[in-house]
């Protein structure tokens, strides 16, 4: 028996999110029966990160555990192969058999593109959001700078599952702006449910002139979901990667 | 009768490139459908850059005439209500009865991308050319020197209809190198059949090392398509923008 890890990228826009459910095809539904069907065992995967419908990856993390004798940095090469073109299998190797990536200390990067233009741009209709109107940039770094650092985010959190904390770090939190195209880059120790739309939203209002900076403060200390903006829609999103922190391997 | 010019974008990865044919759906097909529904009169536009199947376009131009009395700058917010979502008519105005984009003096600006990666990232699969190996972007540079200016291209074209001259202007061509993603980013007063993707598959093979740069000049001297390198494929191709030099209007 051997632990594998897979390294995945996928356009999320054709899938219902990454996590199984009845009710449309997932990311963890097609790479299970492509596994499955390759390695001719049931094959399970764990993720790390339970992406959203429409939501993007380019390295999302998922193990699973096999027979195999297929060496495990060849997986990737030979299930390219059978997937469809918009999931890719950047890497796959060895792991210990008790490691798994989401108990593991980690840094989490997200990317969310946003676009200013009177019409969409048709090559980014499904990586970006467009807004129709200029947003103040100099105003929306402003605000970004009251989220770094360690701080209750539950304003910034739809509530689904409970989680024993809504505690997070953020590490950085960037905003580069390049013609009319507005690039938020976060990166950070873990992040809430839809926590980066929600802040990528709350930032826009702000971009508006409908939020003064200043007001973030308020809105983290009122712990209250109310009390900040609506969450960005979901295709600009993507997860860039998730660093494991001296990993044993 | 007033002539409309239009601002079109689109992805071309799902249309027989721009040109009506009878074997397949052209981006001029769905614009003169969607047009003449909209205007009710048959509308027959005139393009100005013939984009190949697969090839995209973020700024091409045409023109038509009507009797419609929708404000012209009208017509491009009506018409993106009908059109597929992969066609978007960026900007739409009157332009004087006589007057032909594709015989004005224009400048014409293409980028193609290149990625070098071990997998493609599905993110980028309809609009990037996945090399799987790295190239050496400084003799591509080199190489690329020997193209800017006055030349005749002969050895850059795919013979197809008869052209009065092989000769063209290059004004700019550079080359950016950006993690594993290289832009060719290409400026002229006009091209040849399949240029851009020749001298961009002439660029790889000197980035490969099986060409020397300086053998570039030979190729543009033996006026001979086979001394240039391949045809670089087609989704990797963007026409950026056609500026029109001192527009009469």
């Amino acid at each position: 028996m051997k632990r594998i890890m897979l390294t995945v990228s996928y356009d999320g826009t054709n899938y219902c999110g990454w996590q199984w459910q009845p009710n449309g095809i997932t990311i963890e539904e097609v790479l299970n029966r492509e596994l499955s069907r390759l390695l001719r065992e049931e094959i399970h995967i764990r993720g790390t990160s339970r992406t959203d419908s429409g939501v993007h990856a380019l390295g999302n993390l998922c193990i699973f555990d096999t027979e195999t004798r297929i060496p495990p940095e060849k997986i990737c090469y030979a299930i390219n192969q059978s997937l469809p073109e918009d999931i890719v299998v950047q890497d796959s190797r060895e792991v210990p058999p008790d490691f798994h990536p989401r108990k593991w200390d980690s840094e989490k990067t997200y990317e969310y593109t946003m676009v200013c233009s009177r019409f969409p741009n048709p090559l980014m209709r499904r990586y970006a959001y467009f807004l129709h109107q200029k947003v103040d940039v100099t105003l929306m770094r402003k605000a970004a700078e009251y989220l770094v650092g360690e701080h209750d985010f539950a304003s910034f959190c739809t509530p689904r599952t409970q989680v024993e904390t809504t505690v997070r770090c953020i590490h950085r939190l960037e905003l580069k702006e390049d013609g009319d195209t507005i690039t938020l880059r976060i990166t950070g120790s873990g992040f809430l449910y839809n926590m980066v739309r929600i802040i990528t939203g709350t930032l826009l209002e702000v971009g508006k002139g409908r939020i003064p900076p200043e007001q973030m403060k308020d809105i983290l200390q009122a712990r209250n979901r109310s009390t900040a903006g609506p969450t960005a829609p979901p295709q600009g999103l993507r997860l860039v990667e998730i660093k494991l922190l001296n990993p044993p391997f």
